[in-house]
């Protein structure tokens, strides 16, 4: 694997061509916190698959525009070379691309809104990294949530971008939390898979593996507290009592696995009391989640990914605790 | 008193469970910024009281569970010892263990939720810290705030803990503020007291005054402080046309009295103009107790002691202009 | 203008009472980011036929009654001369005493909460100073915004002060997004002017030439900014397809205008990349006030200026990117 990326990289330093491709590819594993190549192919692989299997061509379009519209805005905007080609500039935007085609409908508007998006959300993480610099900490996806919201909202307002979901008309009802079902292993097997590839937004199976070989190919830790947060956030969910429903589909369970993959291998010597405390993370990304989806329900936007970003900072603040740790 | 505390002291070197003790009764008095053994066993027998005269027993029981959940946790993460021992990872756990059950219905889940709350209470703690310290201010009980919010918010979409009141359901309807009714002394001295004991989430006199008794023993000006604080924030709030059962129930009072306490006693040289000061910041807590109410009230969940930190690092942010003032 | 400007300082030097109207004067040009007392005293001729023409004098009594509030509670709390001098403290207190009787009936409770918000405004200002400080930010208007949040939110609590707007009254009801109007040439002119004017919260074309002017006064950039950026405004809004109504009647436009002046002038060497730049900035200023008008629509209460305070944050903390930029 090593001698196959020494020969990428140097065909890259050779060709202004496949360097765009690597920075893009790169662009795409950052979403999981990645830089490398070979995860990026796969992670599009997953991506085109979803969309194309959930006959939403739209989505795969999106992403991909919001992609190198970033690309080319963070190159305009003269930004730092290295964290360019580690794709630094890339991830956010996807995110961005691949959620407005999902929550809004195709219009020439929308894809002016992408392309806007795209944009702003090279600006915005360049604003997130100065923001958060002094704390250590990264940006994470907390770009694509800010600048995803405000589209989204802004939807409502604008007849040029249309949407199925009202906000906060039939929404505002009282919750009725429905008793979880028994959880089967079907059941089980399918929320876990679906939280992986949720982070992409999109329930799919194969989608998943994908996504879990990409992640194999870069890091094998972290292909491992992906699979393990989502085993944990489904079953976690499930013994809350969560509908059955959003936890097979995934929708309880994506946050977390970005938090397990984020806290789980952040820190220089894991062992066990680095696995329980990335566990208690995902536990609580799980709470946040649920909580973010019942505070946000009246204005009929989603909570994306917040409520990793959000326990993500938390737990990673202290981590002076835990980066000497010995199991 | 000097001479008692001193011989506490030996003998919590000599023994570690008086030390565990010691921990956790100054991780009581910490919830009212004290550092005081003797403080937090009033305080405990307060909550006791409280609890048990309102026929509540399950939310003294969450508050000790709470409590001695983050002194493992922080035990458990190698915290720095002398903030330990002061008791800086007790108190939020303390009010997320006596928020939860006031809240909610209690059930297995919740206490698990109780438990869950209280350690990351801790890590909350730990992170809100390495994010103000730049700042020179105190995370006051914003971790409490957080932890208990996401708790309570997803409890709605949980079928393991179960509430009384739906989130936004009822709830949203016009408001219809109602004229205050003349304030006589007994609804005056009511509000006051009220105000004073509702800091740990319970309307009772008997508690008031083993609140004010443990800040004496600790700080004289601190019990002047609270005082003075829960009278100023009752007269405001009348004033400014407040419903008079909010405010006799303490409901507009609870975080203006921490405001006072804070605001009051934290800078080096007391006087006229410090007083003027903290006393402006004791009204706009109430302004800002208010305002949330009413943003909250759509949600199903109440703000907490949220206005008392916001305020109170608004108030603690410019005080290089009071630190040096001489009435 | 230099030695009428030099003339006035020397009499300012000699007079105390020429200093305190100077002092004010610049406080009232801050609001658009100006020191110059000129640009003041046209402002306030603004602001009065704005008041006057529209039948509401209590507009103009609230600005000017807050304006003095907060000078004297800068002096009382000893703030740095040279900040004092510049106006620094006073433009978000004339905002919060123009926004208090625009969006709450006079009362004498009314006339408490305005000389309130005028002094927690310069708290507000001094806290956001040190908040922001290692991130070379200025507060912009974020005091104004805060302080008359709280205080308008906590109106719908008190009967002392009363509103003719419900809060989540009728408003929760589906939104809907009327078509767009074709967009003629006086309905544009009208957006332009009064997406200006609405910076100080009326719709006036006699006032929106005065600020204008006022701008040109101190620098003529900000002006060509300000036009500008609300030529920009009411573009993208119309062609994302905005209520034509809310178009013409600036209140997409107000927010944008100041992101323009501030984005457009902040960096040392201007060009075509900071005007791009500057231009990016302002169309999504106009997405994050419709995002936000959204978003508290519920609540009852204005987005006020929180959307410019955001995006001109968000733009201006990656502007090493832009500083060192020639076109």
């Amino acid at each position: 694997m090593n001698a196959w990326l020494a020969s990428w990289q140097r065909l890259c330093n050779a060709s202004a061509v496949l360097r765009f491709i690597d920075i893009n590819l790169r662009g795409l594993a950052q979403v999981m916190l990645q830089n490398h190549p070979l995860t990026g192919a796969l992670f599009l692989a997953a991506i085109a698959w979803g969309a194309l299997a959930a006959g939403a061509p739209e989505v795969l379009f999106g992403g991909l525009l919001a992609l190198l519209t970033a690309t080319f805005t963070a190159l305009w905007l003269r930004v730092d070379v290295q964290a360019l080609r580690d794709g630094i500039y890339g991830y956010n935007a996807v995110l961005v691309g691949l959620a407005l085609p999902t929550f809004l409908l195709p219009s020439p508007t929308l894809w002016a809104c992408v392309v806007l998006g795209g944009a702003v959300s090279v600006v915005a993480t360049l604003a997130s990294a100065n923001l958060i610099r002094s704390w250590h900490l990264s940006a994470l996806t907390f770009p694509f949530v800010i600048v995803t919201w405000a589209l989204l909202l802004a939807a409502f307002a604008f007849a040029g971008v249309d949407s199925d979901v009202p906000p906060y008309a039939g929404e505002v009802a009282p919750l009725d939390p429905v008793a979880a079902n028994p959880l089967n292993f079907p059941a089980f097997a399918a929320g876990v898979y679906h939280s992986i590839s949720q982070v992409f937004l999109k329930a799919s199976a194969v989608s998943a593996l994908l996504f879990v070989a990409g992640l194999a190919v870069s890091s094998v830790p972290a292909a491992l507290f992906a699979v393990g947060g989502a085993m944990l956030a489904v079953t976690s969910a499930h013994l809350l009592g969560a509908e059955s429903d959003l936890v097979s589909a995934g929708l309880l369970g994506f946050s977390p696995v970005l938090t397990a993959i984020t806290v789980g291998t952040v820190f220089y010597r894991p062992g066990v009391r680095v696995a329980l405390y990335a566990a208690l993370a995902t536990v609580f990304t799980v709470i946040v989640q649920a909580a973010m989806n019942v505070a946000f329900a009246p204005l009929g936007v989603p909570a994306l990914t917040a409520p990793f970003v959000l326990t993500s900072w938390l737990f990673l603040l202290p981590r002076q605790h835990l980066g000497e740790g010995n199991a």
